[in-house]
């Protein structure tokens, strides 16, 4: 069913969703949230934008353009919608495209920024997909691999562009290789953990096209605290947007 | 000026320091604590025991032999001294050599556990030595690099023994590089931060001699509360013993 919602508590932006696909989820909001470098003046791209979170949450801190690429068709057309709706159609475009398709001679080396929220699964023959077409490729590498997206996301950035993704902490040692193997370089890392005495669930990166060796470990993100609450800075992120 | 201590608050334990070499560091302290399996009969080595902290620590939840090698002669007698003085010379042996040469087809693939505490920086053209020179090895990659420690480490584990070290986050994709080159899985990792809003400044890596992947980030390690205080795990740390 489709229905038009808020994103949480970020002003002036409503999304459609509609929950036979998914909703947003709050790694893509985590993810914008990690984008620390000032956005104002940089072209930025969403690879796999789904409904769009991103871009609406990003064109909030950015004057100039802002492409999500989105290879399911019902679901770039929502993403659409919900552009449309905030009148920000003169901003965000969204394609419906294969992203392997949209790296050409025309985008290669144009954007600034790089975000992704990729499907965190790889596929074997364990894999168990009882879900909709548009979750199993969201959620699946069922489209693209890891490797294939660094591929494409280092042929879209220009020199020194910055990459910035959500993944699964067990999968840090293959990221970290093909990151390099794509000459991106790993720059910042940021673990995200329910709480002080739980494991990692979710890690944050950003790395650097062609940038030199130098990785810091940033303050661990801590989204409650032990009595349940949530943390202050994870409060925040759920009402406030960075300028 | 050679002194007697209290290891922090453990107890039977007192440890032989010089301040012309070095103090046992509260790395080393971490580094023990970090090790979580169960010793109590396993086979230990530290490598560059210093003077011995973590065997005199080890000691206290493990029932058999524990050597630690130690490259620097006068460094080695303070540690021989220590464990004389802990009635500990049964249980710990100290082997003043060169890591490079206890490797040797009577000590191959011996150990349960090798643990290590490493010297952190590599030695270039801008390396600053105006320390002693026994500070000067365990700080800088003077007598060993990081490849040859974790080739000698490895040849010292038995097959699926445990290996464990401490090192600076910022090195960590060279870590994880040099782990796999030398065929030790990295299946632990802890990161240390000073309080919850600084970057980490210690990283905490187990790994597993022929191990499968699969890597886990544990529950960030904090220091200090935002006012100051100790966080209860670090008070802990200074004072208990796991067993």
């Amino acid at each position: 069913m489709e229905t038009l919602n808020d994103i949480l508590g970020y002003p002036n932006r409503k999304i459609y969703q509609d929950d036979s696909f998914f909703s947003f989820s709050l790694d893509s909001v985590m993810l914008a949230n990690f984008v620390t470098i000032r956005l104002r003046d940089q072209l930025l791209l969403d690879l796999g934008t789904g409904n769009a979170v991103i871009p609406l949450i990003l064109s909030l801190r950015c004057d100039k353009k802002i492409v999500g690429v989105e290879i399911q068709s019902k679901v770039a057309t929502l993403a659409q919608k919900s552009v449309d709706y905030n009148k920000l159609s003169d901003q965000i475009d969204i394609v419906n495209l294969d992203m392997k398709d949209y790296l050409t001679d025309v985008t290669r080396e144009t954007f600034d920024v790089v975000v992704c929220n990729p499907p965190y699964f790889k596929v074997n023959k364990n894999s168990y997909f009882n879900d909709s077409k548009e979750k199993c490729v969201a959620r699946h590498e069922i489209a693209i691999t890891l490797d294939e997206l660094l591929t494409v996301a280092k042929g879209l950035l220009k020199n020194n562009g910055t990459f910035v993704m959500v993944h699964r902490p067990e999968r840090l040692l293959e990221i970290f290789d093909l990151f390099r193997k794509n000459h991106i370089e790993p720059k910042k890392i940021r673990f995200v953990y329910g709480t002080i005495d739980k494991e990692s669930t979710l890690v944050l990166i950003e790395g650097t096209k062609n940038g030199k060796a130098g990785l810091k470990i940033e303050p661990p993100f801590l989204m409650y605290q032990p009595d349940g609450r949530m943390t202050e800075e994870y409060e925040k992120m759920l009402v406030e947007v960075k300028s």
